[in-house]
């Protein structure tokens, strides 16, 4: 792959470079971040299987679906492959709790793993096929991404959804073993298809998208793979993609270094089922507590100072139930000395209105300090006995800087499906996710993670 | 429904208006054009059934679907209502002949026929109620577009595409019975869903944007109908759909005597299977033939004086297949004088190739005349016995100023069907069609459109 790539043919550059790529093209390391982005989505899409909105979309549309080629992850159904796309999709962003590419904030795994893995159990496919289609996936939704943003998402677009679409139709495209022409028909009807808008968030509809797109994805490649036409040219023509939908658009972003540098590795996950803005405070505390042993009652007072963004962001000193205290940095560091932790069951409403949990949110004060950056805070515990207990963070953890470890995205997953599978399958399951790249065949994974 | 309405609050206007109209405030004049809406937009589904873009999209398809609830119209197929959505709508919209809204140049029934349709397949429906809620989705789906033309159209939308996905779940939602919340929930879903781009014409993805937007639709009325939540302002948010896919906006054009005018009743079908510029030569061709009783062999020449357009767009002296012949003034014109019709038949390859249509389209010439507008023109027929006939049109059949009679409509259907179904099944489809109105149940008219 040159890098001389004509910015004048980037949907066939990339369609070249889809098709073109070996498995062994991908670093070691690349494909060990692959593997972590694949475990910390399924932990996510396991996590939200039995939210309200997946009992809708389900009872919505399974009389409609096909055969059944695939499992609705943490749930018994088995669905069509579009129909297990799209609803595996939705419960990986369920939480908000999925990836980060940071340089465009998309959640790059939901629609691409949410397409193929549904895909490998209806066409089988190596562990290392599914690894290396993976990484081509979000390579080629993040590069795009990276084309039109910020432009692009300012203007109102989910970008996780108008992306992401991309890098399902390439994921599929690559199993299903298309040929150049037709991944560039694919990626033309992945195109057309793009969509998703930012007034959706606070709605169902905010997991609908990457869930959509990872449907739509699968179905542009199915088309293309039987010789549907489309556009040549669906992302830079006039009329296409980045000209209608964006404002700025810098084609080198999709064909420079194309196959040298890998997007993947720098993705990064959430340690925390909250805004990003109160990862460095629950990181503090979390901190602490580790330090200190720490379990709230000898605490006489929190003092947190912390970027404007916390206050006008996360400012809800009394919240009520588990949404709200995701929006409240006061029951955010009380649950961060309480529960060492702040996943989704730290958002629970049972949670947010414990007793011992309401006592001390309502000691911890946030100072705004206008010297601190968006990761940074420094923490003051003031305990009973007088002495002061100091954390200062200048990276949260989750961050490029401070990714999490393996085992932190092990942690992360078990702490989402514990309510949701057996103990012992989440055991087997989680073993199989880091080893996916050497399955004989990648489906074994979704199978695992039924319900039975 | 009042008409002042609240612009900042047009997603729930539209709800409401269409949740609370009721067939009795349609008057009989506009039931009457939602009638030759549907038989006009049924004859192109089924003339649209065979072509290869229809093989594709059911082989890459097929396997995933769901039960067989609906029929794909003039095939043996049936499938789950929201594949059959899909499909019709593709090939509705194949030959480029169906219905427009010529103030935003919607194709108004793919989108909204082809979903209603179906679901009456699965829902059974009186004539009645489908004739209304075919109203109402032509109303929302016309009405946003009116809101937002030109300037998203110019953008590079393919607007049949965004707009109709809102008239889809519109006219669904109304047949499901959804209250008002639901009705705005799912005109968000819609929203969010919006898509396809004018890139995509000449492939087959310019079918696909009908078929997608009735597919969309349906589903995000099957949603709303069990509570999947969106915005409540899909429309007229500052993230929403008009802001982020338009440039202009005017919400009156939505709200504004809704319920008191109808958009259907300016609803118009093309006579000829071509583009609109040529429309008038045609016209005068085939009146000339029949006031004289031409067959061709007695012209030496025909001369039409044109707007510049005729020629820039439909130049092409010598066309060799039957997609060239659209493109063609001089083949368009010589098959309006032998066969009295530009129906799909006289473009296929072999009719292009006549040796007789050959002989007489070498005979026409066309010439700018700049004191023409688009839909006129000026015809000389000069025969070999010395006589010339002149026939002047100043607005082509078909246009608002001169709609073809119910009578051309059916004429039209039955070329469309002809090579498609036995034509006693033409003759009973067509009269179900036209009678769709008070039948028990509207679904009658699908089954009497699968192929056996």
């Amino acid at each position: 792959m040159s890098n001389a790539a004509q910015p004048a043919e980037v949907t066939r550059t990339l369609a070249r470079f889809v098709t073109a790529s070996q498995p062994s093209d991908v670093p070691g390391p690349t494909r060990h971040h692959a593997t972590r982005t694949f475990v910390n989505w399924l932990g996510c899409a396991v996590g939200g299987a039995r939210h309200e909105a997946m009992d809708i979309a389900i009872a919505a549309l399974s009389p409609m679906a096909g055969p059944a080629q695939a499992t609705v992850l943490g749930r018994s159904e088995r669905l069509d492959i579009l129909h297990a796309a799209l609803l595996n999709g939705i419960s990986s962003h369920m939480f908000d709790f999925d990836d980060t590419h940071l340089k465009t904030i998309i959640h790059p795994a939901g629609p691409v793993c949410s397409a193929i893995l549904a895909l490998a159990e209806h066409r089988p496919v190596t562990g290392e096929q599914f690894i290396h289609a993976l990484t081509l996936g979000v390579e080629v939704e993040c590069r795009i991404g990276n084309s039109v943003y910020p432009d692009h998402y300012d203007r109102g677009w989910h970008i996780t959804g108008t992306a992401g679409v991309f890098g399902a139709a390439a994921a599929c495209g690559r199993l299903l073993g298309l040929d150049e022409q037709r991944m560039t028909w694919a990626l033309g009807i992945a195109a057309t298809q793009s969509s998703g808008l930012r007034e959706m968030f606070g709605t169902m509809c905010k997991p609908f998208h990457p869930g959509n797109a990872a449907r739509n994805g699968l179905m542009a490649a199915l088309l293309g793979a039987q010789g549907f036409t489309s556009s040549d040219r669906g992302i830079e023509a006039p009329r296409g993609f980045a000209h209608v939908m964006s404002t700025r658009f810098d084609p080198t972003q999709i064909t420079s270094g194309l196959g040298e540098s890998w997007e993947i590795d720098i993705n990064t996950y959430k340690p925390f089922a909250c805004g990003i803005v109160i990862h460095p405070i629950i990181d503090a505390c979390v901190q602490l507590r580790e330090a200190h042993g720490l379990t709230g009652e000898e605490i006489e007072s929190i003092e947190a100072r912390v970027h404007p963004l916390v206050i006008e962001l996360t400012g809800k000193k009394t919240p009520r139930t588990g949404l709200e205290g995701k929006f409240s940095v006061y029951h955010s560091a009380a649950v961060g000395i309480i529960h060492g932790a702040a996943g989704e069951r730290e958002y629970s409403d049972s949670v947010v209105r414990d007793p011992k949990v309401v006592a001390l949110r309502d000691r911890v004060t946030a100072t705004i300090d206008d010297s601190m950056h968006e990761d940074q805070t420094e923490v003051d515990i003031r305990l009973r006995d007088g002495r002061v207990l100091t954390c200062r963070v200048d990276n949260a953890i989750g961050s490029l800087a401070r990714p999490l470890s393996d085992a932190d995205i092990e942690r992360k997953f078990r702490g989402l499906a514990q309510d949701i599978l057996p103990s012992a399958q989440i055991d087997r399951l989680v073993g199989l996710a880091w080893k996916v790249g050497e399955l004989a065949r990648a489906d074994e994974v979704a199978r695992a993670a039924a319900a039975t």
